[in-house]
């Protein structure tokens, strides 16, 4: 039987903590897009208007978004691929959970300490290493459950 | 019975979709390479020769294709992976279909307006638009679906 | 019956080569972090401090790394994505695995020439031209297996 089913409490846990972090995720899009309306901060000279009173220019609040926002890319989306194909690997319930609850929870601290009330460190390095470590977790139980098929 | 299989026509729909949008983001990395030798404008010293007559440079023309690119990353990616979860929930074919046709149209329409033949305002913004609220929609539905794994 | 669970060896064989892939590139993650400590360069004012004798500032190898850590996501994400959708087609074990053991040499090196040994071109074109032709193979695959869906 396939373990992709929303019968298997694992993958319906992964689908809604997947979903939670693809809206942070949006937010954090949103939240770009407000930050050059409320700067006047745009990149594109169509952008630009009399009645948002838009320049093409660099603005350091849009930029620290920006970031936030490729951070999370770069580290949500490798997690929705090792989460998905670790289902596969059958782990139990209680330890699925704990591991998406962890990587949320993580992921929401670190775009709210580096994009909404900037926080001194080592508030957002530790954010991405509780992250990273769900990561490499996923990735060890996967490698270890796959190694024949190398 | 899983519903991830070639013989659920919903996920076949997807499968479809889903390669379509894929391609459309590998354009825009062709794009961005052709417009590169087009203005000599390179982003590597190791990339520059006499035949190519390359500089390190930065060029608006490039950029602009970039922001595309990176919108894509941003948009489409997060697309594949709630497609792909709310295939789950068993939605009827006719609702999905028009979610993935709807969104790979808005999407084909975003590029195209961006970086093919740059279009005034609203046309971006709109084709945007319509990619997130396709999101939002399908967020709001995997999430109703398994609030109760929580 | 669904040919995503781990009795497929040709789902057994893409979840060990997507985990290598994405701890290649957590690798280019973790590559930034130590060139950024190395070269004192860093983005936000929050990350400087008098033991790291960090200044906000543009690092030319930070750069270059930070390059190598996108064109990753550019590649590989979609890659994930597609390989998932054409082992829905029911390839062979010995094309997939092919297909999929070429796509990860090639991201290898990739950032091998790029951003760990910097080589002349056109090491990394051809890296780059390599992992592509994957990708296109493999959206050809999906599109004609389910051009029905339309």
């Amino acid at each position: 039987m396939s373990l992709y089913t929303s019968h298997n409490p694992v993958f319906a846990t992964f689908s809604f903590y997947a979903a939670l972090l693809i809206i942070k995720t949006l937010f954090v899009a949103f939240l770009t897009g407000w930050t050059r309306f409320r700067k006047h901060a745009f990149q594109n000279p169509e952008d630009c208007n009399k009645m948002n009173r838009g320049k093409v220019k660099i603005d350091e609040d849009v930029e620290r978004v920006r970031r936030a926002h490729l951070n999370d890319l770069e580290n949500i989306l490798p997690f929705l691929s090792l989460a998905l194909l670790y289902i596969g690997t059958g782990p139990t319930l209680g330890t699925a959970k704990f591991l998406f609850r962890t990587f949320t929870a993580a992921r929401f601290s670190h775009t709210f300490v580096y994009a909404v009330v900037v926080t001194p460190q080592p508030a957002r390095a530790l954010s991405y290493i509780v992250g990273q470590l769900v990561n490499l977790y996923l990735i060890y139980a996967i490698l270890t459950s796959y190694a024949s098929s190398f």
